[in-house]
């Protein structure tokens, strides 16, 4: 099965280039071709059976005739299905157990980080200087979660875990939440349970009515020097209303792990902004071995 | 009851004036003094009635003819009663249960910041660089908690929560621990114990037995490139030997919030180390209106 197979890395956000040696191992007898950020030609188009990808160039996958898999490197397929040319062939996401425990690290640190002062710590220790800020218990701080899915219900509960306050929103009721977490959901509640988020962290997932959902609007609903932590997609947020939130003290911080252009460029405004912490897309990702495993199963259920 | 008390703010390691508003205000009628790191003189030694401190210089207390109580600010008493001249009067603790979950959000965070590489990204940060470091899911990461007390089990469940595999190693032991957290105690067990540390974090309290213990024969036998996160005393690490296995790569990173000498001294090599956090013993700390509060009751109860 593993003969005479054309595998191609796809992704117009991302370097593919980690998931190489899995790959490598995986399908010892298969060409891998690689179309991204860094490798910007694939030259063997009507050879390719096989496609991995995260957010591939919209049009490109019409251009394979024998493509037969698209297999998305995460849990999400919004970033394939958006391609208005997609050809008709079964299109298969990640389910990885460990993508939702990631998560929940990156959002603890970043929750945390806002919360307790940590970044102002790191930048007292550039001085050599000693310099304590408030210390408020986690208990006396609500943290609200958009988007109460998979990796939210498990940041939910992880943050609970560590004593903050919990709320989350979603857009059905959820009855199953776990003690202590105050459920929110539909639009009619969404003034309600942003009123209630001195830190806000951004789970939901990119739809037309998620896109630009951090406007202005929504951060003049949270409680004055709220912080944000968007560990969602980038086109949730409006990038010059939370540069202006930052501006006036409506937000007092961001954390922000994904951008509606990737890797955010050397001049973004961002990357320099005293209370903007960057991350490069890394809340989360499954193993490559994990992909690759996949990968391959999924190919041999075809 | 608040007539006619004299009260002083004793510290040798902090600045003691962030409990003057609560005690003020719990204490409308008390005539307030201090003696810290900012305050060098208490010239009313003779009428204070009330000592509330952190670590107080040993022997000052002896000199205080009406002292009727000692009421340390944390959980922890030994920075009292090390004073060899400790007069015989009433100490007590502060019982807080904000503490534990203050400290759970400080390891999350410590742990998270070195297991996911965050310090680098906040470096690339620096450099507008757009730059991925390995992302390893929480599941693959063994976290040892070496002190299973108050402390050490609320953040070893958190920990769980978040997803990492979790042991922790008491003195005696621990049959009541939450599901999936791997116990060990006693001097026998120390080895395997920290043969699976991959971040170690210290919640020890400083006992003889404790003191100096995170040295090169314990980091020896953490696995190689293991991290280590000191939440416990400054005297629980033998600093010089932390230098030399960050040298030598046996430790990779360290995020430390105690030290033998509070402020960490402008000069000492920790603040410029490149793979030491530096946190001005902020970790956990109990809020001056629960301290006031409970001063108030202890007196009280006299
Ligand atoms: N930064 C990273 O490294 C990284 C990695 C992976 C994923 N992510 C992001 O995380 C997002 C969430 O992933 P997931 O697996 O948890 O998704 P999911 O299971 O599909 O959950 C989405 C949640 O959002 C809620 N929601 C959707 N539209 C809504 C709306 N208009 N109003 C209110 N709530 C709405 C849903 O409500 P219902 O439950 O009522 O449907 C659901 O609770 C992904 O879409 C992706 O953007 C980021
Ligand atoms: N950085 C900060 O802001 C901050 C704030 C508060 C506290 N702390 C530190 O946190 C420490 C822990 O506080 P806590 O309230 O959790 O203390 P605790 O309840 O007294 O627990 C101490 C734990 O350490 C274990 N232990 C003591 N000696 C040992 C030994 N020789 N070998 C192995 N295990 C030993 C004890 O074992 P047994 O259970 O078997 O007795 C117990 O599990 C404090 O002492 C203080 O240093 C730091």
């Amino acid at each position: 099965m593993t003969h005479e197979l054309d595998i191609a890395l796809v992704s117009d956000q991302i370097a593919m280039d980690y998931l190489q040696p899995a790959f490598r191992e995986r399908f010892p007898k298969a060409r891998l071709h690689r179309i991204d950020t860094e490798v910007q030609e694939l030259d063997a188009l009507d050879r390719i059976d096989t496609v991995v990808c995260w957010s591939p160039p919209p049009g490109l996958l019409a251009r394979m005739p024998r493509l037969r898999l698209v297999q998305s490197v995460g849990a999400g397929t919004d970033h394939i299905t958006r391609d208005p040319a997609l050809p008709d062939v079964p299109v298969r996401r990640i389910v990885d157990p460990d993508m939702a425990d990631g998560m929940n690290a990156y959002v603890a640190w970043a929750v945390v980080h806002g919360q307790r002062h940590m970044g102002a710590y790191l930048e007292s220790q550039r001085r050599a200087a000693w310099e304590e800020a408030p210390i408020e218990p986690p208990g006396r701080h609500r943290v609200g979660i958009a988007g109460l899915g998979v990796l939210g219900q498990s940041a939910a509960r992880a943050l609970r875990a560590i004593g903050y306050r919990v709320r989350g929103w979603s857009r059905s009721p959820k009855g199953d939440l776990p003690e202590g977490i105050e459920a929110f959901h539909g639009d009619a509640a969404r003034a309600e349970f942003l009123a209630g988020c001195d830190t806000l962290v951004c789970l939901l997932p990119l739809t037309d009515d998620t896109r630009g959902i951090l406007d202005a609007s929504l951060f003049a609903q949270l409680p004055r020097g709220a912080r944000l932590v968007n560990a969602g997609r980038g086109a949730h947020l409006v990038q010059d209303d939370l540069l202006a939130a930052l501006q006036s003290g409506q937000i007092a911080s961001a954390v922000l792990d994904a951008f509606v252009e990737e890797p955010l460029p050397q001049g973004h405004p961002f990357w320099r902004h005293p209370r903007i912490t960057v991350t490069p897309h890394i809340a989360t990702r499954t193993r490559p071995e994990a992909i690759a495993r996949q990968t391959h199963d999924n190919l041999a259920r075809l």
